[in-house]
């Protein structure tokens, strides 16, 4: 397969989405507080980045509202403040999850609303009620996407049959998502080459959004973008649940296109993010590893990690992990 | 080109070749303790690790014996006392640094060393110097490597020619070296394909060093094997001087052979290594980052991250790295 682009040009047609609220929101239940969601905004805004992605359209029915940061609700004011008065440079986008969002009446018209993207996240067995959100966003004005999630435990024909179907959609971007961090150079490769084929026969583009249980995350993402990706999914110092995602600043330092800039970025990491170390924990770890060379949800990897057992070691985690999996 | 061997199966000409304290000793001028160095040492047997380098012949004419740690020089009675009485199963490495090391004198024979390889470092302009200490340890019975350093920045003729010359040598395995961090995986594919043409035709093998400037270290390691390199070196917890290198927990479990055990691994990085975070810095960070993007050498990078200054920023290194590297 011919690559898209080399290593020294770059491709017009790539963006970069920033997911730090959204992601690391999964974290510490969205708890930031206002001002720094606008300070990663003014960021992303100075270092040219396309999208950010602010957090989720929950619904309220289903959530107590009270038990989250605003990221996890995204009302339109809580999305209009962030932008303030000044003309929107960064695209915004937010993530509905199939069965936890009252999409018909949560989700505007997109000629009342600033949120510019619909993101779905679902699992294979999902995809018809995915297409309904599609449906339901594309009518609205909005571009959408679908992010279909766990792919490294998807059987190869039930993935080629729900891309056949994604590409007879609206939907404007498929999504590889490796939920597991657990895909090598060689899956992405081969998995590309099924999502590119879609696209290419039905005008779709295509994106990718990596964690980085085996520090592969932006060499995925790099080798996906290499394979023709061109929507890439990153956040400021990789944060977001377990062991976080693709590092941004190391995304914005690889791109060539001159629109970007990693300066702001770097003045991000440490104005916002470097403070919130000490409160939150990400990124990669022996428990994560061994969750993603399994490729098995991160979950008992987290539990470990945020327990505050004193005496807690690897190898504990190790041997009980390994048992259970085995 | 025909990728060498598959993601399920495993080669049997891999071998595992730990650096941590030859690398890590960078860090701290190998003021480990007798104990840690034993510790794993007992670690790599249990875990089945094929070679462990102990650190540096350095020439005691040219550094302050007392600056510095036994695995600075590895004379042969520390080396001895490390294995102890028991059968040696875990093949020992030395490393020679071309215009650092008496080899005629301090490399014993063979038959009177438990030393089984000598690794020699050398640029580029140093290979008929490097070539002289290579004859001298294949004359002396041992293994030898040739570890080409900072190979990002040698231009392509002058390689082309240095393996060509390399190749015409006793040298049984050549080194594809990564010093700054600074390749891509479609670099590393492109000089792969040059050493294995020339280990090919020499019958030779190929090994790989990384560093983990970009978080890439990992993932250029399973590159460069999956394109043919036999030898691959990795380190506990990815400890070595700046960024560090690939982790050897991350490859220990990536690798197939039964003969390799995750376990003993996780018990040292435990026991041994974590305690050592509080005393020695090391990993992927901005500042390694930046000098991996700019494929440069991170003394930089080291200086502003071991600086005690308590209101030192990454904003700080980026402006005067970058004024200083534009």
């Amino acid at each position: 397969m011919q690559r898209k682009g080399t290593w020294l040009t770059y491709r017009e047609d790539v963006r970069v989405v920033d997911c730090t609220i959204r992601d690391g929101g999964l974290i510490n239940n969205f708890h930031f507080n206002d001002d720094l969601v606008k300070a990663v905004y003014d960021a992303l805004e100075a270092a040219g980045v396309d999208y950010m992605e602010v957090g989720y359209k929950a619904a309220k029915d289903m959530f107590k509202v009270n038990d989250f940061g605003k990221a996890k609700f995204c009302d339109e004011n809580f999305l209009r403040d962030i932008i303030g008065d000044r003309e929107k440079k960064v695209k915004i986008s937010v993530m509905a999850d199939v069965g936890r969002t009252n999409y018909k009446e949560d989700i505007l018209k997109r000629e009342d609303s600033v949120i510019d993207m619909i993101r779905v996240a679902a699992y294979i067995h999902q995809i018809p009620a995915a297409i309904d959100i599609i449906k339901d966003a594309k009518d609205k004005g909005y571009e959408a996407t679908i992010n279909l999630m766990s792919v490294s435990t998807v059987k190869e024909h039930e993935l080629d049959e729900a891309l056949e179907v994604l590409g007879k959609t609206d939907v404007d971007i498929i999504y590889l998502v490796d939920s597991f961090g657990s895909l090598y150079s060689e899956d992405v490769e081969k998995l590309m080459k099924k999502y590119i084929a879609i696209a290419e026969a039905n005008n779709k583009k295509i994106g990718v959004h990596c964690h980085n249980n085996q520090q592969l995350a932006y060499a995925n993402t790099l080798e996906a973008m290499m394979m023709g990706a061109s929507y890439l999914d990153a956040t400021l110092s990789g944060m977001g649940r377990g062991a976080g995602n693709c590092p941004l600043e190391l995304l914005m330092g690889f791109l060539k296109n001159p629109k970007y800039n990693l300066r702001p970025i770097v003045k991000c990491l440490d104005e916002q993010i470097a403070p919130l170390r000490s409160k939150m924990k990400w990124g990669p770890d022996l428990q994560y590893q061994l969750t993603g060379q399994f490729n098995v949800h991160p979950r008992p990897a987290i539990e470990h990690v945020e327990s505050e057992d004193a005496n807690k070691s690897y190898l504990d985690f190790y041997d009980k992990f390994v048992n259970e999996n085995l």
